[in-house]
Order: structure tokens, then C-alpha cells, then sequence
């Protein structure tokens, strides 16, 4: 059965990061149709996520946001987490959280290079999620990063 | 048909936020049916909200706030953001925050400029995501800022 | 018809709080119930009101508490706000939360003239929510502080 | 009617605090039956409380516990202490957090008589909140301390 | 009656704290059925908990994680627990946390260590916690450490 993605993205951000979460699925030949929901910010993305799960009928979501520099943004960004993890408690699905912290790049470049790896690994592991709950345990325990390099396991 | 559009203020703010939220909303034309609910301060906002969606059956809420320049007021913007966040998850409803911290301006004219700008573009926001989930994804991932100047988007 | 107060304390306060509310709600010759409920500390407050809603059939809680100056203290009082919200959003019902930090004031004099101001004006803003959400209306972006001079309004 | 207290404690503190509530309820002749649940750390609590209150009945939870001093500590005491309030709006029943920080006091002998008097004076709160809401009115805005000494009311 | 135990871990952690469960789990000779659910990060740890208790039916579940060093990853920490203490709540089921932050080690070996105590304690814990409320009352007030040496009790 064609599983149904829900994409909610932002305004607010400076890429276009549904472009690359919808390179990703394509990419990986998956047969999903695609629902996307555009807010101003952050915050507004709980109840997007919400409305793609509950009224779109979406079987899991990937939520884009890109937090400001500023103490309040990493309070916005705090506000939006808790509200995502809410959502899916209520509605027994998966939302995957892909927020890059625009102070997290030294320069235009590096932003570009971490929100698109993040955004397209963060698909790819939508598309993990939506096989079953153990797709990703050959990979658990492994230091794995989106965005970054990963760090790899300790003791082996 | 005609929306309804609630918006909820305090009395703690130091500008009438309510008559350029209307203003936005007039000039755009849109024949749209406006509650308003003042309370004292913003964390008596999440309750007038809700009881503006769910008694008053407005279709989405402007939530207008000043939250002042000492730490213990950061808090309570921090908690009535919480909670509006809850609301919209408990409704199924947009709620637009428009709050501007008393110490983002360097003086009252500076002040006065972002809470008419905010609460401007929020209201025109507001009009958007009532004509639905992808009325906003053409200017999706560009740097909008209500407020501030917007600063554009990355790698185009 | 005669709407019913409660007011919940705590016996952590350094004052009286709920006979300068009574005062006040007496002053404006209201004919009001008034439902009392006593708790240790203001984590205690949240549940109080809940239950002065609901198994008391309160209209509206005043709630009054008075945190300490320590980081803990901060902390209580922050979880007891969120916990004020909750309750609201639970019931639909206004709790107007009446907190004086112990280190707002330089001394005893001071602390008390601010928690006799603030307690005694947000009792007059619980009773007009009573009468309806545009009650205060008039008094919107006027820069009302409850304890503390007001500021007034901009651009005017 | 016989009422039922729930006790709930942790392997974490350094201190049998069970030991002092059971005491405080014996020393106050109150025919009460104590029901124990004993858990790991703090973040283990709310739920323990929970099922005192649904599937043992109780009536009143004591809820005992002793945050380490680390800044790690800090933050679950307060995951911890937003939980307990969750606990109290979901089932209308008080919840009397007894925590003390280890970093509180000087020394053992200092943190032994802090938890004593703590654990003590809250088990006797317990027995005048199942009284009835005004039980505790009389000692309103008295400055009561448990743990520490009273600071006394001002302005008398 | 053979009890379900669920086991959520992620990709993100840097040591395969699953296996050590299992092992822990295999020393005391509990016929028990594992359910495995791995999911890319901490804060994708709630709902995977929420549906292992609820779709898989699990008595009691052990969430593993390893917060990495920086800010960002202590908030990530706290959403993730604020959310275990939210899905306990909405389940009446315990999730023991098994969180290792990656900054309380000086060097790879002592974080293996902690890792491996700290997630094989929680194990016998949880074990303990399915034989019922008062299972480790005999260890209350003990200063038992999970991951590091017990401090043990005072005041004996």
C-alpha cells in the first residue's frame, strides 16, 4: 500500500528544505504521495503536523525548520520540540524533527551543506521508520548523525 | 462563506495591537467576522483563545502580547507560548503568537515600527492559511521576518 | 445571577493575600460567593483550582502565591504557572494568577504595598471577565501593570 | 471513613523518608491506611503516584524524593515536579512533593534534619488537606517553612 | 505469566546499550518477551515508547539514550524525558530512562562503563518493578547510583 508523507516547512527558513526531503524519497523509488503544509515559523508547526496526521491522514511527518541565532529563537525552537513530541503522543505517529540552528554553521555554505544532509537523511529514516520498528536497529547504538559526520560505535 | 477571526490582546501592552490587526485585515478586503477577548496580561491568553475557538467558533486566532524586558517576563512569554501551542493542539486551529519583547527596540518609535509590522504580516498570515495548507509554500524557505527585515534564502 | 470566586492561598506567603481580596471584591459592593481553599505552597495551587472549578462550581479562581527569592523558588513558581494554564485549559475557566517574588521589593514596606496593589487589582480584572470578554477592552495596550505603576501607552 | 495515604519513595535518596512520614501519621493518632511504592529516582514518581491514586485508591500521595546536585539533578527535579501537577489535574487528588536538594545543606547532620522536618511537617499537610479545603486557612500567609524555619507574616 | 518488556534505542547513541539489556535480562533467568524498536534520536524516544506499550502490548519499557555534549543536546534531553513522564502518565506503565550523557565521562572506557552499569541496573530495576509496588522498598533511602558507586544512606 502507497504510504501518505506529510512535509510541513516554514517561511521563516532560508532553504527550501521540502525541495530536498522530496529529492530524498524520490531518490529511494518510493511510491509516497506527498502532503505539504507551509506556516510562518516554528511554533506554528505542531498544529501543521497535527492536521497533516489527524485531517490528511498521514502515516508519519517530517517537520522543516530552521531556529534563529537569538536566545528567544532557541526558546521558540524549545516550544515547537515540545509541542512535536505532544503530536505524536496523541496521534501514534512518528514526526521527525529536522531543525537546523542557523548558528550552528560558520558560514552560508556550511548552513546550505547541514540542513541539506539533515533533510535528506532525516527522509530516509522516515522511509526506515515506515517499514517497522526494528528497520533501524542494524544501525542502533552506531553514533549515527544527520548533518554531521558521524562519530561511529565505542568497543568495537 | 465568511471566516471568523478571534483575536485576544491584554492590557498590558503598550500599544493597541487590536486596531492594526484590523486595519491588515480591512485592507486586504476579506469579509471576516473579528472577535475580540482582552485580558490582563499574556498568560491569560491561552484560555481567552480557546474560548474564542471553541465558544465563539472562530476559524483561527490572532494572539497579541508585549511581554516586558525582565527575565521573570521572558518566563511568562515562555509559558503563555506553551500554552498556546496547547491550545492549537487541543482545537485543531491555527493560533498566530504575535509577541514583541519590550527590549527587542532600542526606543519607542523603534518599538512602535515592529509591533505594527508584526502584527501586520501576522494578520495577512492569518487571511493565508485560511485559504489552506500550501497558500504560504510559495514564499516557503525564503527568511521571511514579520517585524524585521526578512533576509532571504540560501543558494539561489 | 451571582457568580462564585474561588480563591486559593498558600500558607508559604508572607501575607494575607485573600483578605485584600475579599476587600477588593467587597469595595466594588459585588454580590459574589467566595470559595476559599488553602494549600502549603504554590505547587499545591494548581490542583486547588482545578478542584474549585469543578467541585466547587467556581465561575473564576484568584490564585495567590508568594515564591521565594531563591533559583529553586523560581522554579517552583514556574512549574506552578504552567500548571495555572493546564488547569485553565482543562476547564475553559480564567485563573488569574496573582504571584509577588519576594525579591521584587527592596524591603518589607515595599513587599507588602505591591502584593496589596496587585492582589487588589487583579481581583477587580477577575470581576471584569465576569462581565464579558470585551470588558477590558477599553483598557487594551494601555500598558496596565498590576503592583506597579503603569506605564501607558505608546503613540499617542 | 478511614482514609488511604499514598507514599511513594525512591532507592535514590540517602534517607529512609518513608520511615519519617509513617511516624508523623502515627504521632497524629490518624487511623490511616499507608500504601508504599518504591521506585528507582524522582522521574519515576509521577507515575507511581498515578497508579496510588487509580488503581490503590488513595486519597492523598506523599511523594518523596532527593535531587542530587548536579546541574543534570536540577533538571529532573523539575521533569519530576511538572509531573506530579500533571498527575494532580488528571485525577483532582493533591500530590505533596517532599524533595530535598542534597545541595540544600552544609553538611549530613544539616540535610538528616532538613529531610526530617520536610517529611514531617508535609505528612502533617497531607492530614489537614484530607480535612477539607479551609483546614489550612488559619495559617495563611504565615510565612511556614517545612524543613527550614518559619519566616513569619508581615505587616502584623 | 511471561511478561513483554520493550527496549526503544537509537542510532544516535554511541554503544549498543540494547545488548547489554538483553544480557541483564538473560543473567536473572527471566523468561520474558523483548520487543526491540529503534528510532534515530532521543526525542523520537516517546511515542516509540507510547506504541510498544500500546500496539506491542508491553508491560514496562527501557528507553535508552545518549545525549551528546552540547546545549542543544541537554534541551533535546529534557524534551525527550518530559515526554516519558507524559506517555507513563497516559499509560499507567513505567519507562525507566536509561540516559548516558555523553559529557559525564572523561574518556571512551569510563563512558563504556558508565553505559554498561547504568543500563544493566535499570534492567534488574525494571525486572524488580514488575514484581510489584514495594519490590524495592528494601533499597529505599539507600543512595543507590545507577552507572556510578552508591553513596549509601545517612543517618545510620
Amino acid at each position: 500500500m502507497t504510504s501518505k508523507i506529510g512535509i510541513a516547512d516554514t517561511t521563516f527558513a532560508r532553504i527550501d528544505m521540502y525541495k530536498i526531503v522530496e529529492k530524498a524519497i524520490n531518490d529511494h523509488g518510493v511510491s509516497s504521495k506527498l502532503e505539504r503544509y507551509t506556516v510562518p515559523g516554528i511554533k506554528d508547526l505542531p498544529v501543521a503536523c497535527k492536521k497533516l496526521i489527524e485531517e490528511l491522514k498521514c502515516d508519519i511527518v517530517i517537520a522543516l525548520g530552521m531556529p534563529g541565532p537569538e536566545l528567544i529563537d532557541k526558546q521558540c525552537a524549545h516550544e515547537a520540540s515540545t509541542g512535536l513530541i505532544q503530536v505524536q503522543l496523541m496521534t501514534n505517529k512518528h514526526i521527525l524533527e529536522v531543525f537546523v540552528h542557523i548558528d550552528e554553521a560558520k558560514n552560508d555554505k556550511e548552513l546550505f551543506d547541514i540542513t541539506y544532509n539533515r533533510s535528506y537523511e532525516h527522509a530516509v529514516n522516515a522511509l526506515r521508520l515506515l517499514e517497522g520498528k526494528e528497520s533501524l536497529s542494524k544501525l542502533a547504538g552506531r553514533g549515527i548523525r544527520q548533518g554531521r559526520k558521524s562519530v561511529g560505535r565505542l568497543g568495537e
